[in-house]
């Protein structure tokens, strides 16, 4: 039955987890992923509203029963909180993208132009390369990742996701 | 020698770490941290300008000879291609907030005013909440949140920081 779906339902998932602020909790997270072969695409882990807990985003692939049957897992860890599977339309999913892209006099006033059709910004400058900071979802990055590619990326870094769901609601329920 | 070291120049220093894009990875990756009870301030994963490749940015609390021990450590990793500690002066660092703020028509304003003098974005809105999302250093984020509490902060997310090299270097050293 597993089988069937997950061949029929593998689709990209967000899982937000609030943990404890300790040493070792993001290894016990992982271990979870790993020894199911859960190959992450994207985490991000920061400090919270409340500074005991940290808050844990992974976007990972899998089917509907995976996803129920790692947050059972995760939810049987004593140093999880809270784990919320994050519904598309009714959240906010942000990436914070940095990019190093080749750039002299000749080629700098295009990339400019560029980074703010994508209100993007350019936070270092050198004579041979700028490097700019972009936030979006998973879409803007590819498309400025094209876009800039034709100049030659010297170097990228991505955060990883982070969401909140929409409205006044929190993971907590409250 | 070491213990008097821990001591003397204990402070934040920030890591980047290019490692093969497979699954288990980071789970390997945590655990040199979490064998040594480091507590990891913040990671960032996502994937890089190669495919093959993703990085990995960790902000630890460590003295000089804990990093030495802890990069020869990661070294010995086969998934592991590169680490780097990243020198405060030469370095770009960035790290992206989301934050659930409470508003209402009397207080949309005040809270609108703030994230631009911030050069924040307003992101999310319902009758009684916003979502912003602001990118900086560390420094600027606590002032945020700091400026933003008054209103109530009911829901919180950071990335966790993204480092890159000043200049037209990269990582590895090309």
């Amino acid at each position: 039955m597993e089988k069937i779906q997950e061949k029929t339902d593998c689709e990209i998932r967000t899982l937000s987890i609030v943990v404890d602020n300790i040493a070792g909790v993001l290894y016990k997270v992982t271990s979870v992923f790993s020894r199911r072969g859960f190959n992450i695409d994207s985490l991000a882990v920061g400090t919270t509203e409340k500074p005991e807990y940290s808050r844990i985003t992974v976007k990972i692939h899998a089917s509907e029963a995976q996803v129920k049957h790692l947050v059972s897992q995760l939810e049987k860890l004593p140093c999880v909180c809270k784990v919320v599977v994050l519904n598309e339309t009714s959240m906010v999913q942000r990436e914070l993208i940095v990019i190093k892209v080749k750039a002299d006099s000749k080629t700098r006033g295009e990339i400019i132009e560029i980074v703010n059709i994508f209100r993007g910004r350019i936070i270092d400058l050198s004579p041979e390369s700028v490097i700019v900071e972009i936030t979006g979802e998973d879409d803007k990055a590819e498309a400025v990742i094209r876009m800039l590619s034709k100049f030659e990326i010297i170097e990228l870094a991505r955060t990883g996701i982070v969401a909140l769901g929409r409205g006044r609601h929190t993971i907590y329920g409250e």
